[in-house]
């Protein structure tokens, strides 16, 4: 498998970074015949942590995620010294130092063990760097690639600040159009064929293709290889931002209520939706993952997983910035991870996906009998935390009159009146794109999620949001 | 006191940045009235930490910092869980969960108590802002102020990471003149006085004042007020880097080999050198702190003291990279923090300060016993984990002749001898700043550090480096 050689996409700034000159000397580092007096490296007998010890579940998580561990039955505990304990640790006196820009060995090896069992990266060049999370591995991907005024292809809703990020950097867009299931990649085609020969093509497309935030859309498989083929055809980077890719639930059925039934690893493993990185014959997939939603947002502990070539260009970024994640939480996540195994590991994202089946489920139902169906329309999200109600604006019957025919009037007119009401959710235009294209759109829509609250604080929220339709819209 | 204004030094990116747009939303998270449907936050009950506990030293360190805690009456043992233990705790919910861009309130709270204690700050409308660490926090800076092109200040030996960082943001270097206590404000003065009107003037001085990095040195106290009314009269921003600052060390006195006596809190507070942030009437101060070299380079927590007007600006930016750092990290370190209180850091930073005092003066015994005085020289440093020897390159047999009279290759036949011998230092070119003017020197240095190897290794590491010195200039 021929792996392109994508140099010609990397941004100036990226291709000027130059390695440390004192890396040169590093090599030295740990060397036995030579007294290294080269780092200003503090001696590990000064870091006040002795033993660190944390108690988590235990898989098979037979009482649910959510279960308290109460006994060595259902407990993992991670004995963490600053010395090897067991052989997948990383000893704190390692991790509490500097070094290891791309990521602990253990937490790299665990990781890309992962990665091989769920996306089988069908190339051999390819590897992982380990960053911040997701927004940070954003961020530096941006500034590996573009220059500023360079464009980029986003889904005309996305994730706010996904485009921030971006506009700091003086960065173009280009929305691609989309519908219930994300992307179309006919259209994104047109777009790219029609470019305008006098200004560059876009160098990558950003996409949340798995439980899209903000639409809750998840791009189908076909889709997604018909956009790698446009990625191929047109010179692009796909940039698969996929911090909730674990979060794939069951098949939505109408008036289900009873729990998911129980699912063998490899039948769960082989319902997920295919990544763009593992259909990537190329090398022109840049993927980010997260711990953000499988784990905690606060463990701040991301991955890239491209091919290597251009790894190294992060790599470069990172030395100069964020150096590594915290030691603390490669120790702690790792040791956790360890402990699981890959096998406890996927128990526990069938335990993920099972909450989150069940909360979808319950917000369908919830829906159901909260909205006024006269002028509201969802869809069964099949991935994420988020949903999204549909409402047709000119059924507002002030639409012509005193909203001027703006469908925009009608949205804030509904967040404001279910503020009132006593519920929360972020009008749909928030996400929209710089250079969004709203002619002739009438629908309005609304971003809600089932993630933050219990289910009866849902059901309650629902009923409020539909109140305030309902009252809105005179019905 | 009238804190100035400075937006016109802030960079185009810095003042395009937006707040969030979904930021006005969020005032309503945390309101009972409201269900808020409006985050993708998951829910605590699915982060797998119930409980995390460390074992650390405590005060008074009776026997160094570096002695394992055995019992209950030297150990510190920090208990996190999900929910609340002690006040001063970050509970695990809220640490592993998102926000908080400018770090938990708590953290917050006791590392602003410690500088005002250490550093009473003249003017009230200054805050700080958590970092992933000083590499981190000075591209942060970067970014804040300067456009690609602009100008800075940098002393003309320094961390090569650092210049590495502004490199790759595209930004003019305009080296300061150094002496054995560092920048010289005369010439700093003259430099800015005499400076091409053509030409935008520099934004910011960046300087590793105390123990500096790579010559050791560090700022006396009238050359900071000095270099303070400098930045005043030209206007432009004082970068203080300032990881080694707690690494000051007692008076160094030829021959002691007895460790130092013990110092009160306040002699210990009046001893340390003043902090431009300390004489920073104006606000014009941007301090970079960080636990790396007095807690531990992998908790990855490092502080931006400002006034908060710019402060605002960073958290704008790491709202869109970073975000904040580890909840892992936040809630270990401010655990012992809270734990030890300020009294008990203060102890741990006298341990610190003993601790590398003892290293200090081995190595200025062991340089005086091994360096062939008839061609090196060396100083006591003050502070900092770095010591640098100064040979005369002239003195080389083959200076003229073989070695073209460049001192940079005498460096390198020293480097590479020593190398052979056992022992590596780090030659000081390595550090020169962009735009460095050797005219006319024929002096050259190495740099050594004693804080990272054992001082019986350091003692043969030193003897080595003598011999190759000795061997190389025919002595």
């Amino acid at each position: 498998m021929a792996v392109k050689d994508l140099t010609h996409l990397l941004s100036e700034e990226s291709k000027g970074r130059l390695p440390s000159p004192l890396k040169s000397a590093f090599k030295y580092y740990g060397n036995d015949d030579i007294v290294f007096l080269g780092g200003g490296l503090p001696m590990a007998d000064y870091f006040p942590w002795d033993k660190i010890t944390a108690h988590s579940p235990a898989p098979p998580f037979a009482d649910g995620i959510a279960a308290k561990p109460t006994d060595d039955s259902n407990t993992t505990v991670s004995e963490l010294a600053k010395h090897k304990l067991e052989d997948y640790d990383i000893p704190l006196a390692r991790s509490l130092q500097y070094g290891f820009s791309e990521g602990q060995p253990e937490l790299v090896e665990f990781i890309k063990e992962h990665t091989k069992i769920i996306h089988d990266v069908p190339y051999e060049d390819w590897g992982l760097v380990c960053s911040v999370g997701n927004t940070q591995s954003w961020e530096a991907t941006l500034r590996t690639f573009c220059n500023p005024q360079d464009s980029i292809l986003v889904e005309e809703y996305t994730f706010s600040s996904a485009i921030e990020t971006a506009r700091a950097l003086s960065v173009n867009f280009v929305p691609v159009s989309m519908d219930d299931n994300g992307i179309i990649p006919e259209k994104l085609d047109e777009l790219l064929t029609n470019w305008d020969s006098s200004k560059p093509k876009p160098k990558l497309l950003y996409t949340i293709c798995t439980g899209q935030n903000p639409t809750g859309s998840s791009l189908p498989n076909d889709r997604r290889k018909a956009i790698y083929e446009i990625a191929c055809k047109h010179d692009f980077v796909i940039v698969e931002d996929e911090p909730y890719y674990f979060l794939q639930m069951e098949t939505y059925t109408k008036g289900n209520t009873e729990p998911p039934a129980p699912i063998s690893h490899e039948d769960f493993v082989a319902q997920l939706v295919k990544s763009f990185i593992s259909m990537d014959t190329e090398g022109r997939v840049v993927r980010l993952d997260s711990f953000s939603k499988v784990l905690a947002p606060g463990v701040r502990l991301g991955w890239i997983v491209a091919q290597k070539n251009l790894l190294e260009r992060f790599i470069r970024l990172h030395e100069v910035s964020i150096q590594t994640p915290s030691g603390f939480t490669q120790s702690i996540v790792q040791a956790l991870l360890g402990r699981w195994g890959q096998k406890g590991y996927i128990d526990w994202l069938i335990g993920l996906r099972k909450e989150y089946t069940i909360k979808r489920d319950f917000t369908m139902s919830s829906l159901l009998k909260s909205m006024p169906k006269e002028v509201v329309t969802f869809e069964p999200p099949i991935a994420g935390m988020f949903f999204t109600v549909k409402i047709d604006a000119t059924k507002h019957p002030k639409y012509a009159t005193e909203f001027e025919s703006d469908p925009l009037k009608v949205e804030t007119a509904v967040y404001e009146r279910a503020l009132k009401e006593g519920c929360l959710m972020i009008p749909g235009s928030w996400f929209r794109s710089p250079n969004f294209d709203a002619t002739g759109l009438t629908e309005i829509f609304f971003r809600g999620t089932y993630a933050a609250v219990p289910l009866d604080t849902l059901d309650t929220g629902l009923e409020r949001f539909g109140k305030a339709v309902a009252t809105e819209f005179g019905l």
